[in-house]
């Protein structure tokens, strides 16, 4: 957190050597200030001899706005050359621009208070153009803080309708992110696919563990000294997704389900506001089924 | 842990009212001290009009053996009828008589290192009468602790023959309990089923997740962001038997898998050595495929 | 957490042995159904030849109501003669009678959220008889959810008198439990004194480390790699009170003071909801300037 | 942890523009291949459009030995010019080349069987060229592994020269770093001031809580619910020297001092082994009486 106006540049490529150089290089060239910045080679590094493009190279660099010359469509065009020569895939954001983030929520309410009050006191800086659900619990609720609240039921009948209503909303709204705060409806697959690393969910449990409906209960039968929760990008294969963040929490014996699902909520609105924040601030990036997360 | 001698009464019976009065008043009439007690009764309590059989109760009690008028053998006649009368499965152990463990070792050293140190140290108050590989690595270190080393090697022609061995060196030393400290070997259905309750796993990684081999591999591909080790008993189901402990520790996208594997040992001889301690000193009841553990 | 209506037994006396048979056939003998039951002796133990009331030994028993012929002022009744005998601090509480809980913020949003959606979702099963603030920040927050809210500014000029109108009001609406919710401001000894084991804090580092002001910049000065957070009851000595629960959270040299106060925030709310449930479940017992907390 | 010989260069200067532009630009132009690199600005940094030098930039670089045209000696002779156009303070160190620990111990065993593990498996790739300890306690297991052994003896009248003899040993062999694995022995300031960074501390507590002797017992007395270790550097000032690692592990009010002191080495040995590791790794850069860790 910079209390200065920065970009934000995100972008893998083929590794080899000199990629900092080149990158750091036309930075410099224009004396933009580096505030933050990481990097990650893949472990499949193949010899160094034929310079093979084998491993995949990843970087996330902090740039002060006020250090370069240009905006960002100036960035953007100088920096695409480079781009493509390094065979890079990137993009660069600006954090004067607030990103919009659609919460969908059901009947509990532990994620839904924990990211408001982080929102009302700009611990996320973010927008949140409306919050949609399949119930009308929390309308009064999401109102009172000045959002919009969109009741969408969904029934076996209407599923089609439904998601089809909240593809509209979003798009209405102009989202960047869809979070599926204990949402409790699975997506459908073209939904999944048409927001590739835009849609965000948090599962309860410490995922591959106890994939699926209730989670707490598969946990207690198995009799398991620790449960988690699991913040992932959705994808059409129900709780496979890139895990963007996991947590544990210690339970016991003499702990029921209601107790470990009490225990686990938790567990899950610390796990999803970690990995959102990842996520709204470009420090997660997708390789395959997996993420690096640059903290 | 007391500098007093005491004895460990662990039970477990149908619950119905009245159980821990009868129990701690049959102590107390003999004025016998109650250093620790921990009780638990199982949810699923049925309607206490009925008094239905239902819930399970277990216990764990230590009493100071100078407070008790009488010897083990004594106190073993004089509870009989209440246990009977209660419907208990129950036991007594005299802290005096020191448990007798066998390790079963391979070719890692870490769980190995870290079991004599605490035996050395009086930290695990045990007799270790051998140890037993299917390598002879470690001969010269477990000889040089004056602990006899067995080399009992293990191929796909010799099962059978390798595994009776095992079973006439833990029947000849009276054995009381076996760990597998990462023996990376499957004990034939007949040895588990021979000693129940009675043979310590640590299978390296947090079950359920990644049962079987290389489970570190299998987290490096799903991309989990901790990893963990499970000390569960053997039974004849592979890494299947009921929990007795489990931990994890935090990863991220940069560590290999044997970064991975390099971790892992942290967590697998930690959390070996925290179960092993609550088997050892009768804190873990198994009830069908869970434990009790009063820590 | 259990579906029926029970009562809460809390005690602690000098150790002897036959305490719990005296207490556990008491309630055996009205065919009292135990639903969950606690023992603590204190580590000092005298030599039992001497019977010596050195050590102190504490307890916690919950109750059926329905499996007991009598309510609650004839078990107290009937019960006097023993914890007489026994020289008990004793209480006994009923899980059907919710405690009053009055909540004291300031200007931060964290703690005051996650009680209110803990008390909305009857995770907590409190009233919440009003809250009161030295700010009118959170009026419209706490009167939405129809609980009472008073703004009581706080200056060094009218110290005394805002103070003596919070006592007031806690007695107005008979509070049992004054937490302070990153309240902010120091509490005067005589009203410390007024209520001692009723009124909780959380104290943003983990004690005893950074008593006093602005901690998280002190454990920004000297280097540490984690942060914590202290829920304790509130005595006339500053921070030095009885701890009931205390976290941690991993930094590292890239955490500016915001990011810890971030962090920080978390782990607050998380040990303040931790603390003050095991406080309303009569699961705390202060002896002495430390608590024994049967979780 | 990479397969192949890699170089580690780290670096610090103040921050300005460009620096990471300057550094990767000299290594790509050799075709230096980095397979690892951390960067952080301190946060103090001054306003952009004055250049002021006020922040402090740290990094860590790793490249692969092979694929640069020359060796070590050249290296540095090259780089030269850079570090002192950048104002930096600088080193490089060669994955070939084992670092030499001596390690200091009294009478506990848990640090010395980790540490020794951990060296005879090479998951600590370094050689110990001796073992120095003010007890003959650990001789025979020491000169088991065919290290040796030297028993210097501390008492209130020969401190100085015992402690004339180990710095002799230290330099006789050579020695990089000082591990003090429980060693309990307060080193003298001018020991102290001759290896700055080169002497690694075990304490057992979470510093800066329980400073000084006894810290077990200090943290029973205050009633804390978590205990810990910290591993740092050693300075003339006793317990406040940069601090490397920290760990807690959860107790409670059943924890005797005796039970804390044996969760205490559990944690005290996998937090000396985790900051021993990022020492040797060059991972550690000390800035004033901080440490930024790159892990």
């Amino acid at each position: 957190m910079h209390p200065h106006r920065f970009y934000t540049l995100t972008a893998s490529c083929p590794d080899r050597s000199g990629i900092i150089a080149r990158v750091a290089g036309f930075i410099a060239e224009h004396r933009g200030w580096i505030l933050e910045s990481s990097y990650h080679a893949d472990a499949a590094v193949e010899p160094v001899e034929t310079r093979a493009e084998a491993g995949r190279y990843t970087m996330r660099i902090e740039i002060r706005a006020d250090s370069l010359p240009f905006h960002l469509a100036e960035f953007r065009e100088r920096f695409r050359p480079i781009a493509e020569e390094l065979g890079m895939v990137w993009k660069i954001s600006d954090s004067a621009v607030k990103k919009r983030v659609v919460l969908l929520v059901s009947k509990q309410e532990h994620c839904l208070y924990d990211l408001l009050a982080r929102w009302q006191s700009k611990e996320l800086d973010i927008e949140i153009p409306c919050v949609i659900s399949n119930h009308d619990t929390f309308r009064g609720f999401v109102e009172w803080h000045g959002i919009p609240f969109h009741h969408v039921p969904v029934s076996a009948d209407n599923k089609a309708a439904a998601f089809a209503e909240i593809t509209r909303l979003f798009e209405e709204v102009r989202g960047d992110t869809m979070v599926l705060a204990r949402y409790m409806q699975i997506l459908p697959p073209e939904l999944c696919a048409a927001y590739p690393g835009q849609i965000i969910n948090i599962h309860h449990s410490f995922l591959p563990s106890f994939v699926g409906a209730r989670p707490y209960h598969q946990a207690y039968q198995r009799g398991v000294k620790l449960i988690g929760a699991t913040c992932h990008y959705v994808t059409g294969d129900l709780d496979q997704g890139p895990i963007i963040e996991q947590d544990v929490i210690r339970i016991d014996h003499s702990d029921s389900v209601d107790d470990m699902v009490r225990y686990g909520k938790d567990i899950e609105k610390a796990v999803l506001a970690r990995g959102l924040r990842y996520h709204l601030e470009d420090r997660v990036l997708i390789h395959g089924n997996k993420t690096i997360v640059f903290r």
